[in-house]
């Protein structure tokens, strides 16, 4: 199969050593600088087998000291450090739900965050048994957001969302004691059971990383998602374009980097400002180019069609370019090494929020009483910036994309509707992708997710695997930085299914979809979760059973561990390209490897050989179709 | 000054060795021999530079390598892992507090859990606007519990009991923004701040530290100190005895050890069983001992005169003594060790709760519904096992001291009030006390609390100190392990006034005192704030004017870096023996031991020299006298 449309590695490499030529020239650091200088990694930190819980140590577990101070052996240091990795992301994420639900509460009808997709708040309220009948929408909006903001930290029972899982997997969630309880109550446990001289069990520490993972995903990210559906419109397809060639020359460049859309979508709305526009003009640009990097750029992207300028290991490419006039984030990803990097060029390091609070950089709070107002301030910034580039150090490369994104969900269903005969079947089901899947004209489908890390050339990992994939019959679905790896080739384009296997080829031209669709930013890896709950109820299966695996190649952050367990507990095997700090104890890997199969019907692949874990991802679909005799 | 009644320093070693000896013949290992194979240790993670926060490294700072692979500077690094350590430690003392309030809420006439201090339930449902009028006392302990498990997780508003402190505490806190929502929160905000590509800002990260522990102090750990006293009794003066000369040869040992007195107070409950004590003495025993270790010791010896057999570092030593039955843990600072250690003995090694599961134990479910039942499982498990103690191998040091402990805030204003002239002055407040203070009988007071930490000769700073204070006339206050440090040895023997310096000595005959005042366990640091608080209130000055320091000279735990955090946060200046990982870092060690006393009125000061320590602390207390002008 040729891929003669899809951007080459050479090119893209090609292009990224033009920028380092750049920072080289401006004296500024590189995160490739950085490898160099951090390689070799400690051994140690890298198996997991040190311990610095506790001031007695710090402890290293060897041959000629197999026991920490506290007399903890290699088994229970490492399973503590994977379960407090896990509660950090299962607490971000989380957190990041909770702001969302916060400005969810704060919404109002002459406040700049309205509620904008009435519908799926309707649906939720009944969900959540919260009267809607004759309530003006905004005290139905409040309400929601409160019963969400109590999923944090109430006292007693388990998870709302839960119950939108299959029965039969709510009930292995309870036999196996990981049904989350409140939130943070699994994050503030899971350091307690760490804490010195509690669990050293592997078994029981391994057991709450499953429920502190999915109190994030069938909790704090699930909120995340759907409340910024309410505030800010379930996404849709929509056109836009990918890769750092998105950014434009004679423009105002605004880049919007990090994870919560309060702050995003709101410089979106204000750059259309005419009083903006007209000011970017007199500034001699030719308008203003808001563009995205890592989830931030995922959520407008689905939403707006915002184009992607480029993923987690990209986020310094864009100030290299030297035509970033702001670089504006608000939590999470965000390399501290933007403040001395942006000293280098014109560009102003803007950020926003007290959980993200980095030096040199520009500090402007943003928050739902002053987001217009501070929106405003943060693009006239940008504008009033454009006349300090320096020309001599501007180089856009010029790759970019044409991408589909926004499948949420519900768009899937739509798209599915589309292919139902609506005279015979049910609309708004997963019916004809399970059909696709049962004929065999789909294999089945993998949900490709996580971060880039520099232990794996950028994006490589991603892309081969998908090409891989879909040249064998396998949908792909995305989100977080796998997405834009995706996009900022190619692969999203609808044009791409010319590129899959036969079968493939002809449900995405049929249905009308990329071969890899983009179902958002990393807390919407809870829409997957949902997607594979509707799957398993439409075919009456559970979903340990389904052709389906996760992969998350090139992860780096503790979300993604967290992501992880959810995913596993969930019953979907997962795939990991870069080992979780796991490797010193054989106890640890083989819980997380096979051990925890028999209690929720998955467990982790973990394997840095690209090829092998392609083909095991393959294996294991054929597998699940064997089983289910398909 | 002579200390001749008091245990010298060489006895302890010896006894010790004696018992190192028993576990060199049954090839035990022992935490004296893992220091040794532990050191030297890692220099990064002891300066606090090393970082594994994401799976990109982990990196580690160095003249070559001066920044992480985001671009983190070693500031950030530094107080990151600081503000880990300390959520960390606010988890696990707030999870304690849960705990308890669940047994609160769960309290009924006719279960194991009663009402026992009806008078602070009705005074803390006062306190929280809780109607107490005509209600049956269960409901209202219902709803007083209810109430406290909704400060771990309240969507709005900050932490109930932060009304107690002087106001203008309370206006500090909230200038500073250091106030703390509700428990869980603030901890999962810690793990977001310091997830990869938030926060690297060492002001930020050093203030959410003291947020943290304020969540404990004044949250999560009052919490547990007060819903204990209603459940298990307010403690008040109580004679007691210490070190391990307090097992008892011919009698049934059981060690109680951990930190939740909802499973301590029902094993010696239940060991009190004519049943039990007729069983003991079927299986050839005199009867039962139950002895203490670590703050499960304080709460039962506090409450009901338990001996208190020894602190963190003795707890192998119980079991050394081969006259062990049984050791019964709940959480937090129970060595790994007892696993393999008890299966060199006889010694049943039982853990109960699922916060804290430890290989080569024998796991017994231990809450609210089973209590009674399983208490005496357990009781009936260490009889059996009396039969199989080896005669030769038993060798309990004769090592004991008489104590007078149980010096609740309550307990304390009692005793002032046998000196107040009722006549003249009011009963239950600290003036006698602050009048002993301003007159300069006595010069101030220090509050001592912590661990121990093999960095440091188990109790060595804590036993120094103390004597070098009460010669000064610095009346101490103390719990957890230096509470024990000091009962060990004789310290809180009423006799031990007489080696105090004239004014104190006079102050502890006259009030019938020991001169080291027992408050309780870790979590009852939480008294030491409403003490300080009282006596700002009833001097009418600030909390960080009052002659008083704080002191945890040999810590090792998170939770000790909490409570400093919250006890400078209260304006008390901290002294610390061992330091908190933070060498690496001139701008966190900056903020740590001077820049945050412009912001709360006090800072860590960190020395591990004793004979500075003392003199420095000495010298604070004198300049806050003279600041005060007294």
């Amino acid at each position: 199969m040729s891929w003669e449309g899809v951007i080459p590695s050479e090119e893209v490499i090609a292009a990224t050593e033009e920028l380092l030529k750049t920072a080289e020239k401006v004296g500024a650091d590189t995160w490739q600088q950085r490898v160099r200088n951090q390689t070799p990694h400690c051994g140690f930190g890298e198996s997991g087998t040190c311990c610095r819980i506790c001031s007695m140590g710090p402890c290293r577990i060897s041959k000629k000291a197999p026991r920490g101070i506290c007399g903890c052996d290699v088994h229970g240091i490492v399973a503590r450090n994977y379960l407090r990795f896990t509660a950090g992301g299962a607490a971000t994420h989380s957190d990041h739900g909770r702001s969302i639900a916060h400005t969810l509460y704060k919404s109002s009808p002459d406040s700049d965050y309205k509620v904008k997709d009435e519908e799926k708040l309707l649906r939720i309220a009944k969900e959540w048994e919260i009267e809607t009948e004759g309530r003006d929408i905004y005290d139905v909006a409040h309400d929601v957001a409160l019963a969400g903001l109590n999923e944090y930290g109430k006292p007693f029972g388990t998870q709302r969302f839960l119950k939108r899982a299959p029965l039969l997997r709510q009930q292995i969630w309870e036999s196996q004691d990981i049904s989350p309880r409140a939130i943070d109550r699994e994050v503030s446990q899971s350091m307690h059971m760490t804490h010195m001289g509690c669990s050293s069990d592997p078994e029981a520490l391994v057991r709450q990383a499953l429920r502190a993972g999915l109190s994030d995903g069938w909790g704090g990210s699930m909120m995340g998602t759907e409340f910024s559906d309410i505030l800010f419109g379930t996404p849709k397809p929509i056109d836009t374009e990918a890769n750092i060639g998105v950014m434009e020359e004679d423009m105002v460049n605004i880049i919007v980097h990090g994870h919560d859309p309060s702050l995003s979508e709101m410089i979106v709305f204000y750059a259309n400002d005419p009083e903006m526009i007209a000011l970017a003009k007199e500034q001699g640009a030719k308008g203003i180019n808001i563009a995205g990097v890592c989830c931030t750029s995922n959520e407008v992207a689905m939403r707006h069609g915002i184009p992607m300028a480029g993923n987690f290991l990209a986020q310094e490419n864009v100030v290299l370019t030297g035509a970033c006039e702001a670089i504006v984030v608000d939590v999470q990803c965000i390399f501290p090494a933007l403040g001395p990097l942006s000293k280098c060029f014109h560009t102003k390091f803007i950020t926003t929020s007290h959980i993200a609070k980095i030096p040199d950089s520009e500090f402007i709070e943003f928050d739902e009483a002053n987001a217009g107002e501070n929106a405003k301030k943060i693009i006239r910034l940008a504008i009033m910036n454009f006349k300090n580039r320096d020309p001599e150090l501007v180089n856009i490369p010029k790759q970019k994309s044409k991408a589909t994104v926004g499948y949420s969900v519900e768009a899937i269903k739509k798209c599915l509707d589309g292919v139902t005969n609506s005279h015979v079947d049910e609309l708004g089901t997963m019916k004809p992708l399970v059909d696709a899947v049962k004929s065999g004209v789909i294999r089945g489908a993998v949900a490709m997710v996580g971060c880039n890390n520099p232990k794996i050339r950028p994006d490589s990992f991603h892309v081969d695997l998908m090409k891989r994939l879909l040249e064998n019959d396998i949908l792909v679905v995305v989100s977080g930085c796998s997405a834009q790896a995706a996009a900022k080739v190619g692969l999203m384009d609808k044009e791409a299914a010319k590129y899959c296997g036969e079968g493939l080829k002809r449900v995405c031209r049929l249905v009308d979809i990329p071969p890899v669709l983009h179902m958002g930013s990393c807390v919407d890896i809870s829409r997957m979760m949902v997607l594979a709950s509707d799957i398993a109820k439409d075919w009456g299966i559970e979903i340990s059973e389904i052709p389906l695996v996760g992969c998350a190649p090139e992860w780096m952050s503790e979300k993604a561990v967290s992501i992880g367990n959810y995913v596993v507990a969930t019953g979907i095997d997962t795939f990991l390209g870069v080992d979780p700090y796991t490797k010193g104890s054989d106890q640890v890997r083989g819980f997380l490897q096979s051990g925890i199969k028999d209690w929720v019907g998955a467990n982790f692949i973990v394997n840095n050989d690209i090829d092998m874990l392609t083909t095991m991802m393959i294996e294991h679909i054929e597998e699940k179709r064997e089983a289910l005799g398909i």
